[in-house]
């Protein structure tokens, strides 16, 4: 089990709170001027994976500089003088999910670490399964951790290592590691990207003229202009340095095998709508998983209402499917501060309107169908539906745009843990009945390959996916649950600033 | 001209900033125990008319006390703490759009004055045509005002009256002002809501329990779960105090003649699309201009895509009539900091994709229409079709859910100068040419007024609305303008904070 | 009864918060480039009288800008862009004791009012007699005041003056107000100084190169490199204007009567020890006070020791007089912050140790007489007393440099209630019993006159002082304490920010 | 040289940046409740040492947790609830003088590790003059630098030790170390105080009930009413933990030879006048090298005036030898804000007047003796000068209660490169007229050894310090100089934050 589960968001919203949560973005660029004012663009784009912190390493042939802010890049990281201080043309970034309270930009990335190969700096999604493990022997042989992130320990196993350049420091420490690892890195050398041999979490590679950038996600190029070029490959590293004055790049595969799982939920929830992930248009899979749905669990209505926002593409594939017209019936209300704090005991039933409001005029006297991408505590679907209902819904239909989610993630998301998952604890009907709806109706898991497997109305072979969080199906060994599940008690600091 | 207009808010993003913006949203609830969390919710609801600064006032039956803020509700309204400060079963409260730079406190209402006959606070939503006429007599007088605020009149106007009760004294002043103006008052005796002759801008009445609210839009009831009852009548005072511990209403019309000319432009984009205006469904009125453009403007195209978020209703309204599906081509980035600052000059032309990303996958290679609300300087449409291009679209048609906006409103509404309304200096051939489009169309105002003339598919009597900003045809003696047009500059305060 | 007086100041210091306090410093400055700047120096060597807040407002022969905040001059006026608001070549400003927790920046000075006349601020250190009374009246007439402030009236009869210039105004209004006053104003035409016709409170002139400049105290000049001129007298206006480019200066006595009080208190606690006052130099009369003291109150011993720092003049004078050595006995903590917080409750006796601490190797063993300026609640007196013997002190003897301080002040001084100051309470045997001294003397009224009435050794007539705080001779009528001890509790404004 | 000598203080005041900083101050306690409330007040004590920055680490027998904050401990370490996370009845504190602009908070102490013996936590008082050579072998290991400080080289030498216990490990380091140092730390057994073979920077030894209290100088006992025990000794290893519920100590002496050299300028100007230090009493020494210097350097004067604050015991002592009056003739402004900024340039020259101001009235016409306690640069003492004849002084003759700083150190204290240090470029006649005074003596070494030679009037053998400043007779190796004067620059990291 991952030991960030015990941290708690900076602010959470009456319904972000019940969605699962992808833990980070990396970013980085080689080769161009105010490569951290990219990396500032590039981290905003990608804010959606992480919103509780980020941070940024430069590199200008002498010095490496890191800027690390609790909150939003867009509030943090765009003063000119900050900015000023990133200088070069080499930068790699982060932004991550889940900071503790007050507790700590240390456990902000990048991670920086002054070796004898010189100054190694890494960004890191994703979660390692055996970091405890590993992490016990390091201490024993003198590493002294600063912070209780997982990912330090990749850092560690870098600066311990035998090897002799740092290339071969990185592939020595990659072996000993497991889990789910998309990394950034920044060196004297050049920028390198490593994708984890199963490909769980994303990385793209695009071209801005000359430069190259390694991302979590295409719409990070889109942001500046910038052209996409392929998947970074599950087991690939790639190596992005100076030729000559030109920018280049190079491939190493140093694993043997490599079977590629990629996250299957970042098209159901994290990736952001306008991007491309695997390959695919993140709209047109959701589109079609709401198509999908409609054919699985047809149903009688009068109007198709998505669960703003991310419940949108799946409702408008859904109405096109059904012939039932689409409509806004949830307003959200975009002024909700990110530090909104709940107001006194007597008005505080009143939460969830903070953010949404019934159209009621779209609603009264009519039935349903509510679509969502996924139900996780279903604290947030029952409230949704009761206000379908105070705002006069004759009938309210639940249509889920992903199967069940029953087990959690040990891959760099956020989920709680299983007892608090509405479909751990309970079959379909039972999960009806406690959100109050007519009907409730996930896709099925061959619904959703279908709908991934399908390019510009092409059929393709089934892909093969992580989908450990609805089948229970991990693709890697679970060392630290399996051996060392009090071992994260050790850590004895607590540096609250 | 309206003083305000050399404002300048607080932080302007890239879309926002090219709109029409409302300045200001009234609330009042008398009746019920934690009056000032009450308000809170319903300036909340309210936020979308007034960013940049909040105040509430409440009476607890001995004292009032008034908290003013700069920001926005749920940032700076929601602390016990502060909550605290504001007991009694009685409060009103404002949010406003525009107040300059650091400039100042003393402009954020509620005002208030200690008068003669006690207490005496007002939340104003409007603006007057002769507020710097009247300032002049009254500063003659010896009346030293501490803003430069047109609200201030009002107060004063009240504290010079010979009358000598609070309500005659109201009416006294009614009858010297001219212009737009929906009030909210508190006093030891009770809550009042005052709407102009013409009742340019909104004032609804609602119900909770036994206790009443009054607030410019019905959103704000529904996050308080209470009832909407009516809207306050042009030219009516309604006045709600306690008759034997139940709170009561009376309702008084002072003026002799009241020609309801309620302003159009709530329907076209002030009003959030959940709100009852004028006792229509704001988001019906939108799907029907979208329909009625529809059917006046069409054009054969592969999608029809809103710009997010005001021109959603108009597209699905659009797509509906037209059969042209419809598809979210523009992904809105959520994250965009209200503080945001625009990233160093090398990447500055970039500022337009840190709100908003083509959908590239769906607009690529494709004829797409394009529905937005309105269009007001056109800087924001030329750079949203410039993205449509880039993003591969084929053909761009630019269709408008409302008349060119030629005309400055004297209103309430923070218009620019006529010189900087695209309408006021093109026309329609020249307005496409300059935002690149291949075609552009906007609604008739006789299109615009079919659809506010319909409820519930039944088509009504023609209203009669104010249109100025589309016709120019001013329902009001304009004053200042026409006497005092160089007056505002006489005030020679600049209280800085 | 001054309405200040419940008012708590944002932070208290284990000592400060047993003196009393001078509620205002004034200045003002005509003629010279960076009028602004020249007034944040002024401010900050006249801080001493007023730490809670501060306020400037500069003219530049078009526009009035003023700066308000909360907080010490050093920390909050001398950013280069706040400065640069305030351009012109007059300028006024205020430093002000008590301002209510966040209630509130409207309380800060200077005032402003844009009259028919023209813009019209005002600073003013004092307190009226009669402020209640006159405010009801102008609140009938229909003014509307802003702040609870005393001062607020001035501005207002000025405004409503049926006089036709300022200066007639000015004086009309002077002649309704009773009490003290020093005040600088600033219009268009130019600076005045305002003294009431007691003089209470200090105003003094001085040049720097062309420019003049009017001030509560020496120590303002001083910083500026200024030449000191003369006191402003009790019941004059000196107005300073431009003729012909060059500062020029004449004088206008509107009092019939005019019989010098000034306030004696300034000598003993107030003023800075570096100022002149009244002709005197405050270190020298300090010194005196100390040795009267010696001469009337002698004790065998073997350390003079001062409470710093207001103690250190007596100290010296008395060490000189009595042959006994002077040593620093208390050291003080120069870095007790602002804004320090007590801890916990375990350790919160510890209170006074915060700030000071016993030279114990210069004590212990010894006999000692501590020399304080003044005693108010006698609670410091207590615990210093108490340090002392914990330091191992044989024998403490108190020796106070100013008569017992036994009625309250309605002259600009921030005295608790009558019935908390000790001397109020006891005699001086109780006094020194409950000090836990082992002998206590105060210096006698007439000695505290002779230490005032020498100057260069040359002993002069005896002075006339304002005395009340020890006689209880009040030299104005108290007409708010008489006709309207309740009207205070009248207003009904708590604007919190 | 120092590697933080390029660190500069968030904030300087004209007259404490022209003097030596002492680096640092620690503390520690060992069974008490709420040792982290009691640390605050000790730290608090212990300021002058270091004003940047504080921190506290304190252990509940479960887990240890630490809080650093910038800025002063009464502003940082006293909210409730900050106090309430530092839970247990074990604590150490540190609080330093240099942390460069917005790095880093990493710099701060104490420094904690999470050892395979558990966790340890380190405050360090001094600075090492081998830690760049140590450094680079510790990387070379694999060990990772979170700051640039040199103290993270021993937490780093006791990780890497093969040694088993932390006692062994922790004397196994400091065989490795050299320079300046002394250290309290924490671990899960109890509490330890170390001080270096030479003894060059101070450590005290004190109880408060059975508790026991570790810390620079007395003064942070005095603040608590601990009691003073003694001095922890040159090379002695200090433990202090728990038997059977009673805290017990026991001392190690792991070097084979400790030659005592505390550093002198701790009597001369960095200790508290109230403490006592190697014994003696601070504020006596003070006084008495006042005493030497009017016998070495007597002259005809009027009066003897102190350079507050540090100059005052000084000027005492030469005052009563010399029988020429004491007078404060220079008055502090105690207003000066911590973050000071000065105004704009036209008047930036008047800098030196923010902080102090010649009380004139008592140096118009005099021969005045100035005092203080040493020349760093010497820009103050010309200032100050300048100050003095424009008050009118006839004649001016400083007297320096030290002899000439002509020397770096590298044991801890931020001193000037050689270069910008008056005495090592100047020969008195030269500093003479450099500072415009009519004569310019220092006390000479003798006489200032002859002065820490003495207590309660008793002559002693003569002490042997650490001079080096005075004299440049280092006594211990300067490793980094000699061997690795530009490694500093290797370290490639610059973490803003």
């Amino acid at each position: 089990m991952s030991h960030q589960s015990q941290c708690r968001p900076l602010s959470t919203h009456p319904f972000d709170d019940d969605k699962l949560h992808e833990e980070c973005g990396v970013f980085g660029i080689y080769g161009t001027e105010d490569a951290a004012a990219h990396s500032v663009l590039g981290l905003h784009a990608l804010q959606h994976r992480g919103q509780e912190a980020a941070g940024i390493t430069a590199f200008d042939g002498k010095q490496f500089v890191t800027q690390r802010q609790l909150g939003l890049v867009a509030d943090n990281f765009t003063s000119e003088k900050l900015i000023g201080t990133l200088k070069g043309d080499a930068a790699i970034g982060h932004v991550r999910y889940s900071t503790a309270g007050g507790s700590s930009i240390r456990n902000v990335q990048p991670l920086f670490a002054d070796l004898a190969t010189g100054g190694f700096a890494v960004s890191h999604n994703g979660n390692l399964t055996n970091a405890w493990h590993l992490r016990r022997q390091l201490v024993k042989h003198g590493s002294i951790f600063q912070s209780t992130s997982d990912s330090e320990v990749i850092i560690h196993l870098v600066a311990t290592s035998g090897c002799h350049t740092l290339l071969d420091k990185l592939i020595d420490a990659l072996h000993k590691i497991e889990g789910a690892y998309s990394l950034v890195t920044l060196t004297r050398e050049g920028l390198m990207g490593v994708r984890d041999p199963l490909g769980v979490r994303p990385l793209v590679l695009g071209k801005l003229g000359d430069a190259y950038i390694l991302c979590s996600e295409t719409c990070a190029l889109d942001i500046l202009g910038a052209r996409y070029e392929r998947d970074v490959e599950p087991g690939e590293i790639v190596i992005i340095n100076n030729n000559a004055g030109v920018p280049t790049i190079r491939s190493i595969k140093p694993f043997e095998q490599c079977n590629p799982r990629p996250c299957i939920f970042e098209h159901v929830y994290f990736a952001r709508p306008d991007s491309l992930v695997d390959g695919l248009s993140v709209y047109d899979v959701r589109k079609r998983i709401g198509a999908e749905l409609a054919r699985e669990a047809a149903v009688d209505a009068d109007v198709v209402i998505p669960v703003p926002d991310s419940g949108v593409p799946g409702a408008i594939g859904y109405a096109a499917e059904s012939g039932i017209p689409f409509e806004l019936g949830i307003i959200r209300n975009h002024y909700v501060g990110r530090t909104f704090i709940e107001p006194s005991d007597q008005i505080r039933h009143l939460g969830v309107r903070l953010k949404h409001n019934a159209n009621r005029w779209q609603i009264d006297g009519k039935r349903i169908i509510l679509v969502d991408d996924s139900i996780v505590r279903g604290t947030t679907s029952l409230k949704i539906v009761d206000m379908m209902r105070q705002a006069g819904a004759r009938e309210v239909h639940m249509r889920i745009a992903s199967p069940p989610t029953r087990h959690s993630c040990f891959y760099g998301v956020d989920t709680p843990e299983r007892s608090k998952l509405l479909a751990a604890r309970m079959d379909i009907d039972e999960m009806c009945r406690y959100i109050h709806a007519d009907s409730l109706a996930f896709v099925s898991i061959d619904g959703l390959y279908r709908a991934c497997q399908q390019e510009n109305g092409r059929q393709m072979d089934r892909p093969s996916y992580c989908d450990a969080c609805f089948t229970g199906d991990y693709p890697t060994h679970l060392t630290d649950q399996d051996q060392e599940p009090d071992l994260k008690q050790r850590a004895e600091i607590t540096a609250l600033n």
